[in-house]
């Protein structure tokens, strides 16, 4: 494309030339961007309009109880409306504090579908991933600690480990942000549940590991937890794989977006939800359990670093949520169930997964 | 907007009217995403083009020596280019393995010029803010040292300081990518910097504060480092007001782009940079036997925790790499002067502007 030396006087013309062009180039972009802001904003207006809408619509059929196919065209007209490229112009939900804190007012919400979906994708990929690393992490710690270290943590390692789930916790949080800004519907108490580990993973990384004499006993909390983030790292494995097949389902039923996130989410495929459930109440259980038994160190004098006392509260706290969290999904599955057996219609279950999905 | 319940008959009517709008909106939608698209790509391509044609052009010129206003011309054309919205349609750098670590494939670049620009302006806001916090948290713990604690720092305060650095550093290192994928040119070695500071600031929150009898002796890391704070952060602030001043010069002279970062930059506004260039180099000093001093202590054998090798380590690279960073803006300052002082005219001022923000 270049000229090459010789032509230095024709390059004289030309080079003013290109200052034209990019005056008219620079002329395009402008006119191309405000047409493009205002027809943007004029469909973004029609969009909020609809969808406010079918809101009240919905809210007015809700209280007159006679209305199951009407609502069910609703429901169908929202979802026509949320899921294709239309989902771009509706109302944006706010990038919200956490984002603004660590991005700046940085615009995060992807316009095509095609992008926000890759986006998901990753997202799945990245917890996928990161399960394993969960799962992988902590048994090595413990194989080599009754193996080779004998019986005594060494601190490195361990703080390696600490400052990973730093980096995991703070990366999902920041997907899950973003996610919810290009549409997902995650259930808020995952995110403000990342929150709380990534508080317990910064608190970690200042507790010291004790070495010396009696470290087996003294390591006792270290111990305890890599043997819950185990269960935690099979647990999220198990949880992956279902949820992605119930994505699938209830996106194959029309009941979610492909946006949405269903972690923690327990209703839906009954074979491994079998398996499932009760994995994770042994969880919650025994997240609380490691807290109480933090908590009762402390009191016993035995260590009280302030370390400990705020990991005990944080684990009870993350285990009572993820418990009240599991519960709710259950009960709202089984009242979906008992309207299905009373024979109504689809639909009601629509609204029952919307009502979870808060 | 909602229809009173008695209106439900005509609210059938009007739900299959929904379903028809939300399908017009779907398609409207769809049009005006994949026109906008069609049209992008069209005028990126064009920019693409015209862009490599200046730079092809400026090369060939270049070695040819005898082409001063004709090259002045180029540059106005690339300037003409890349300061509009134009802009926008220049191929993107890269999004890098930094952010794509943290939030997965979204895009972080802003079309719309005045959204960039408030990006720029939220970023020195937020360098603004911090430095005074990088000022105020070390002195606080210092004089509280002194004044109440009997020269025995206690952990939490300082463990604090250390987590907002943690995040500190993070969000810089996150916003200055965001700004590079926005265009600015700033220069690499300080978003490298930050992401030193990420690994030292995670370390430190590892490292335990010793207290006990001989504390002040024990804790004279911590206190280096905290008197090294503070004079970073009056540092910043100076290098923030300059930086500003001299960002506005440039742009006034048409030398920069109001995207660019001149975090570290040295030549400019001359009043200030007879300040600013002897506590620069007496910081980076400062810096460096911070970290000597941790590795004597290390290798003395006094305390052999792998944190304070590493911190000293990370330290003299930083001190050496700004100081390289310093000195090489510096020479190719007293390059261009030397040029001027030849008679030769601005544009090659620019050309050297344009060397030293690679």
């Amino acid at each position: 494309m270049g000229d090459s030396p010789e032509r230095s006087p024709s390059a004289a013309g030309e080079a003013s030339g290109l200052i034209e062009r990019a005056k008219e180039l620079q002329d395009a972009a402008s006119s191309l961007i405000s047409r493009t802001t205002r027809e943007e904003d004029a469909l973004r207006q029609r969009v909020a309009s609809l969808d406010s809408h079918i809101k009240s619509l919905r809210s007015t059929l809700r209280s007159s109880k006679d209305s199951d196919k009407l609502e069910e065209e609703l429901i169908r007209a929202k979802y026509v409306l949320s899921e294709g490229d239309a989902a771009a112009f509706l109302p944006s939900k706010s990038h919200g504090r956490f984002l603004r804190m660590f991005l700046g007012p940085i615009n995060v919400r992807a316009n095509r579908k095609d992008v926000q979906l890759k986006v998901k994708e990753e997202y799945n990929h990245f917890r996928d991933r990161t399960a394993y690393l969960f799962l992988l992490f902590p048994s090595l710690l413990l194989t080599l600690r009754s193996w080779m270290w004998d019986g005594c943590l060494p601190a490195l390692p361990v703080q390696l480990y600490q400052a990973w789930l730093l980096y995991l916790y703070t990366g999902l949080a920041l997907r899950e942000n973003i996610l919810r800004v290009n549409g997902s519907d995650i259930r808020p108490w995952w995110i403000k549940h990342h929150y709380c580990a990534m508080v317990m993973a910064v608190i970690s990384l200042t507790w010291d590991i004790e070495r010396g004499s009696d470290c087996a006993h003294k390591q006792r909390g270290v111990q305890l937890f890599l043997k819950w983030a185990i269960m935690q790292g099979v647990a999220m494995i198990l949880q992956n794989r279902y949820q992605r097949q119930r994505l699938y389902t209830r996106i194959a039923l029309g009941k979610a977006r492909r946006m949405d996130v269903v972690w923690g989410e327990t209703a839906g495929v009954e074979g491994q939800l079998l398996l499932l459930c009760p994995i994770l109440f042994v969880l919650q259980g025994f997240e609380a359990y490691v807290g109480v038994l933090l908590l009762k160190t402390a009191i016993a004098g035995f260590r009280s670093d302030w370390q400990v006392i705020t990991c005990g509260i944080l684990l009870i706290i993350m285990a009572v949520g993820n418990f009240a969290n599991t519960v709710q999904t259950l009960v709202t599955k089984s009242k979906v169930k008992a309207k299905i057996r009373k024979g109504k219609s689809r639909q009601e279950l629509n609204q029952g997964s919307d009502d979870k999905s808060l």
